[in-house]
């Protein structure tokens, strides 16, 4: 089965939306064996969205549109496809039911706008969304086998109409199929031309059937590896035994040479494995942040259960709460400058003692675009590290955007932090030389 | 001038980046007064490269496209714009220098694939690289018109391509089109529905020329205003001045309806509303968080000069961290438990006198998924806020997912913060209402 996504709305087009949902759908259908060949945004016109689905039904069996549901004047989806598929519109006696539940539950009045969600176009299969008034539609066409799924614009309803039953519904669809795999190495403190270096050999001389995508990020390069099943002889068990046979060999010569960079696979996050390396040693954590202003214990505190082993962090933006919350010498500042490894091994030190935590790490720096000096300009950081053993800090230096650096900042400390409790090399010397 | 945004890379389709790329591109090229008509993500074949060119310049002049610029074997964008145009790649002698450069400085020698960094099609021009290896590139066909602009897929150096070279020479191109402008008001503590209760009336009785649009996201909902000049008429200076007039009348009906809910315009982010108030009144904030887990500090510290009224969080997520560290007495959690307003207060007070700041604000609440209880399910938080006046609190109730529980908690945050400042009504009324 081949899939295209057709994302409709302008404020995707002049830029007040990123679309996020593409990348989510992208995904999952990848991982339900679909082959998701293209995808478009178009305007929320009548005659853009019906060319949007003839472009997409040219190269795809199926087509799945986001947005353009709601109850307001410019969500047009339904009647288009309506009208694509030549059905008409019909109210839908649940829906309005469901709609008319809804608003004597909060005491309101049912607005006329929502109306207009009851309706469906004759022949449309209704998925459920447990999260809002505006179902997802399903239409498979049976002279032609044309799938369309339409589903809202917005991400959390989005996702859970798919969850709920549009997933398993393709899902069906999609058996019978030549087996593609995916895997994904993800690495970090280590820039795309170093391991190009490294694992180019391998990458250039590939065996049929397989192939390897650099994908950078502000987290590390990601490699996707992808192997395709030989022949269309054979089951599909076969057929998706073979290729993973492939992603293990192809994966394990990697691993050979980019071990240590190497911090998950598939959709693990640092955060995530840091997060479970901690968990199965029973050790905590604390942050004294300065430089990342709270995106290191956010980050830590993104992951479901991290209250285990993330104990809290002091963001002491300001000199006087270094001093004062962290324990950071007055004079340690003065001497070496509040973006200093002292002031860092300072901040490490207090916050450990503050939080009675089995290791903690500092973040000082200047994340910019203001505050460079000639000693520390723009981007420069220092990630301390202070455990049962001792303390270290090591400065760093990456980008001129601020947004960038603080996750920059904040992947090195997850990073030192991973590369402490694994008792592997220290995570300083692979950030300095390579970035 | 039309324009077509062109993303090239496997990746984006099986989902593993989300193109933020194109919103950016889409926001740059409308400001400079390109329309942009539709965009595509394909993927990194050489056929699918060229059938996207193809489509782009059906309905647009300029095709802007981003990835497979990089030194890799994947990366397959310049030889393949170079065969739709009919042209050669030759290397660059100044990139081959600059490379080579680069390259002595840090006592590496140039690997052999960054050697292709070089390469340029024949006839076109290079949009400078300030930040990286590869330049983007330029064409126009001297026969019909037709424009390009290619870019890399990291997406600082694509900013900083179009940032310093880019941009302009699009402006110059661009000038002399019928005006259309846009403005957006931003809205918080208000969901969509009840938006259009309050101003559906205007919304669907808009003189000719004049649109609105809601954009819903999870720091509340964005109304997005178009107005279109009349006719071909007249100068393109009478044009805008006609359009920014009308979008001005249409601002000023709409802010008499919902006022207290719009918090900026444009590009306004709730954080650098909010720093912005606060540095105008010279006030200090500081922060006690749990629930928001340092993401609270995070947004307000992403904004440049936060520095000024931003003391520092203290993200007390062990109830041990609440009593030792912000003096939350143990027999208040015992009573209310953890979660409580009563918490939230000593969390705010606490948060207060240990920065010494003017105003604090605390959360304290389940993000889930695990952790919800009878009284305080998945979902809950209490949000205090502390002043020289006294501290209160408010329980609020958002969804079952974790991720978007910590944005709608820290935007709660966030926003009784800006009321407290302003002075105005309790933000907890709205929020309690109508979430």
């Amino acid at each position: 089965m081949t899939a295209h996504l057709l994302t409709i709305g302008d404020e995707m087009l002049i830029g007040q939306t990123v679309d996020t949902n593409a990348a989510w759908l992208g995904e999952q259908l990848s991982l339900i064996g679909a082959e998701v060949v293209g995808a478009q945004t178009v305007r929320d016109t009548p005659e853009a969205i019906t060319r949007g689905l003839q472009r997409g039904f040219a190269e795809a069996d199926l087509v799945v549109t986001t947005g353009g549901l709601g109850p307001t004047h410019d969500d047009l989806t339904k009647q288009v496809v309506a009208d694509f598929f030549g059905k008409e519109l019909r109210e839908h006696d649940d829906l309005t039911a469901r709609i008319e539940q809804y608003y004597a539950q909060t005491d309101r009045a049912v607005p006329e706008a929502v109306r207009t969600l009851a309706q469906v176009p004759e022949g449309f299969a209704l998925l459920e969304n447990p999260v809002g008034t505006a179902p997802g539609l399903f239409y498979e066409d049976s002279e032609d086998g044309r799938m369309l799924v339409v589903l809202p614009g917005v991400p959390q309803e989005m996702k859970r109409i798919m969850e709920a039953s549009g997933l398993s519904r393709l899902r069906e669809r999609a058996a019978g199929l030549g087996a593609v795999a995916h895997r994904t190495l993800r690495t970090t403190g280590i820039v795309e031309s170093n391991l190009q270096e490294k694992i180019g050999d391998v990458a250039a001389d590939l065996p049929d059937g397989l192939s390897l995508a650099y994908l950078p990020s502000t987290s590390g390069v990601r490699l996707r590896l992808t192997a395709r099943a030989e022949g269309s002889g054979g089951s599909q068990q076969n057929g998706a035994a073979d290729a993973r046979k492939k992603l293990d060999a192809l994966e394990e010569r990697l691993r050979a040479r980019i071990h240590k960079y190497v911090y998950g696979t598939g959709d693990d996050e640092l955060e995530a494995v840091v997060g479970r390396l901690l968990d199965e040693r029973g050790h905590t954590v604390a942050l004294a942040e300065s430089a990342t202003g709270g995106f290191a214990a956010h980050r830590l505190t993104a992951v479901s259960g991290a209250s285990a082993y993330f104990l809290g962090s002091i963001v002491a933006y300001a000199n006087r709460a270094k001093t004062e919350l962290l324990g950071v010498e007055p004079r340690t500042i003065e001497t070496h400058g509040a973006v200093s490894e002292a002031v860092a091994r300072e901040m490490a030190e207090g916050g450990r003692s503050r939080f009675g935590a089995d290791v903690a790490l500092s973040t000082t720096g200047v994340a910019g675009p203001t505050g460079g000096t000639e000693r520390t300009p723009v981007g420069t950081v220092c990630v301390g590290c202070a455990t049962e053993e001792g303390t270290r800090a090591v400065q760093l230096r990456f980008t001129q955007d601020r947004r960038l650096n603080k996750e920059l900042f904040s992947t090195a400390l997850l990073e030192t932090l991973r590369r402490e409790v694994l008792g592997v090399e220290d995570a300083a010397g692979a950030f300095a030389r390579e970035t």
